[in-house]
């Protein structure tokens, strides 16, 4: 069997750890020339294979790619581009496995979400539909923890644990203020759709350092009603509140707290903007004053604060793909699996990427309090084990020291430019 | 000598290392227990003194106090709460020494920013105003950086570690998505007058880790078209662009960005918001997809990300103060004075609280860039040192074990109560 080469890339919303599984993947596949060539990663995500803008990985030092395992963001550069049906753009398709065939790609590991898994899986069928060989294996990534079968999404992890820990910390920071200013603190948290993100600000909240955390889940229609009684009751008994608000909270009739009116790429709806509309009701029926913070980047970004055990599942997830791949598997995707609640063990599973694509999984009603504004005790001890741990990143100067790859172009080898 | 009281209390905003100066207070008092009896802290500031809710330190372990300097915060409770002169406001004055008498006060440790340092001097004026005989100390506080005379704040150094690793996390995250999706992100920091965090988010940016920053400081009069001009120069140039925007950024007229037309307790404008102004005023003008966060309080909350110097600063502000006043000083605050810039090193100074009391130190035009919109080496010098070092909490469960104390109150001795 010869070698061919592997592309790899990251999609959709970056985060803490997708730059730990294109380590895992790197590093993997460099134990195994025999089988695997050269990682080309596309330059920008998929977009880098339809323009043939491919970077070669293998310019890049064997310490240059382990330091992405401590590096944010995405090395290679994402996008937000999903490959229509077959049926509607075959052109794109055509492209893509000229591309390949021009660098003897054979191996495709797409690192994103549920839209990403849906990109994968078409181009998995590529060998079927058009008679191009190739594997493709999808590896798993999205802060919002929506992706089916796996236990957990990396990315989530991390995010969890900044928001926890955060909404610790500024809650310690309004109970010393109550008494003359500010009562209430509102932080508003990414998850558009599943409300696994703000689930998180429930575990600033400990037996042993209890704090008054309302959570406004996308899941649940916002009752302004109940609201803002649930608030008033905290700050008559505890003199303060603290509010976590999704990015995704919506009033009945679907509308958005914080409608921006714009749209992302892929049709959703911008966001942004909820944790003032939600203060600024605060003040105006309570009277209490406020403060808001928007986390927004800010909490997919820290690495600083990123869960140990987010890292060591993103890297392995990258790892599982490449084993996966060298196993002859096609169209499917590593998990996580729990194997142990107490002690929380994991191990890698594997699921058919037909069964992950384009599906979403949203908080069980049973994760979320009766009242509609809490956690359950099922849902801290689903969330507790994924922010297990600290992976600081090494500094520098006082700073991360974050890595930045070369980037080196792979010479193209087609005549034309590709117009998306 | 007989030994008596001491009185010890935040005021003011608090920050990731307020407790830790607590901590160095409460430490070194415990070491002169011939000279300094116990230390009763304020229940929320000097309210706490006028309203005679003191709490007794002395039911605290070794263990706990130690606690504090690893946990963000005010654990007495702090407040927005200004005296008055002494003639506007007589009655004030003769309750703070009832309380003081009643309790055997001998010493005040008042733990706060400019406005605290002017009550601090008020009462450090008793002896001679009023004829009780005390010694008042400041001990310096407050992320804004804005007091004069000594070389930094304790607060101010974590406050800027945090703004100067998020702004570097979420420029790698934008510059990953700006091929199809964000082009320009939007940090909002604190500082209502002075731009030292603001400062801040320049440090993102280094020779080997180049970061497009634009910075808004409150100090330079917002001009529009300078500022969407550099930030479309950055874009054309690096693909994306990181602002930085000071909420006390405004216009030539005086209008803040973010005018939100309330008032705090010391009649302040109450800001927020100007992050998402800018970022629309982008989008408007030069159609770039943007994000953009308030980080409010959980930059000054953030002792997860705690610069090592503020924490040993913070701490030895507290030290100093109980050593000046054992050493008989009176209206005096300790301060840091830059004793060395390479290698830095620093030591302890003191400063006349009269030459302290309600002065505002802005950032020097010098240390701004001649377009104002960023920061010139000789600032960058003054600032790196201040975010050297991590000083890491201890972690349980994935999160911060950050101490809240019994806080046993001292049991009143005055009848009647006191009216604010």
């Amino acid at each position: 069997m010869t070698a061919r080469n592997a592309f790899y890339a990251q999609s959709g919303g970056v985060t803490a750890v997708i730059n730990a599984s294109a380590c895992g993947v790197i590093e993997t596949a460099r134990k195994h020339t025999d089988r695997i060539g050269k990682v080309l990663a596309g330059r920008n995500g998929i977009i880098g294979a339809l323009t043939e803008e491919l970077i070669d990985t293998s310019a890049e030092s064997d310490a240059a790619i382990a330091a992405l395992r401590h590096t944010p963001s995405g090395a290679f550069g994402s996008c937000r581009y999903k490959l229509k049906s077959l049926e509607a753009n075959r052109r794109e398709y055509e492209r893509l496995i000229e591309v390949f065939r021009a660098h003897d790609i054979g191996y495709f590991f797409y690192n994103g979400g549920g839209d990403s898994a849906d990109t994968c899986l078409k181009v998995s069928q590529l060998s079927d539909s058009m008679g191009y060989p190739i594997q493709a294996i999808h590896v798993p990534k999205t802060v919002d923890n929506d992706l089916p079968i796996t236990d957990t999404c990396p990315g989530f992890g991390s995010v969890a644990k900044y928001v926890a820990v955060s909404t610790r910390e500024a809650s310690f920071d309004v109970r010393s203020m109550a008494k003359t200013s500010t009562k209430v603190f509102v932080v508003e948290v990414m998850g558009r759709h599943a409300g696994w993100i703000a689930a998180a600000g429930g575990l600033a909240s400990t037996d042993d350092t209890p704090i008054p955390v309302v959570i406004l889940f996308p899941e649940i229609e916002f009752n302004q009603e109940q609201f803002l009684s649930r608030v008033g009751e905290n700050v008559e008994r505890h003199g303060y509140c603290t509010v976590v608000v999704s990015e995704g909270c919506h009033w009945p009739d679907g509308r958005f707290l914080a409608e921006a009116g714009t749209r992302d790429a892929f049709g959703h709806a911008q966001l942004g903007g909820a944790a003032p509309v939600v203060a600024q009701m605060v003040k105006d029926s309570l009277g209490y004053k406020y403060h808001w913070a928007v986390a927004d980047y800010l909490q997919r970004a820290a690495r600083h604060l990123a869960s140990r055990t987010d890292v060591e599942q993103a890297y392995a997830m990258g790892k599982a793909a490449v084993e996966l791949a060298l196993e002859g598997r096609n169209s499917v995707m590593p998990t996580i699996v729990r194997a142990s609640q107490e002690p929380y063990r994991w191990e890698v599973g594997v699921a058919e990427l037909k069964n992950v694509a384009n599906v979403e999984k949203f908080m069980p009603r049973d994760f979320i309090s009766e009242d509609g504004f809490g956690i359950t005790g099922k849902c801290r001890q689903y969330l507790v084990p994924l922010i297990q741990g600290e992976d600081y990143p090494p500094y520098a100067g006082g700073l991360p020291m974050y890595a930045t790859l070369q980037n080196v172009a792979v010479a193209k080898k087609l005549s034309g430019d590709f117009k998306l």
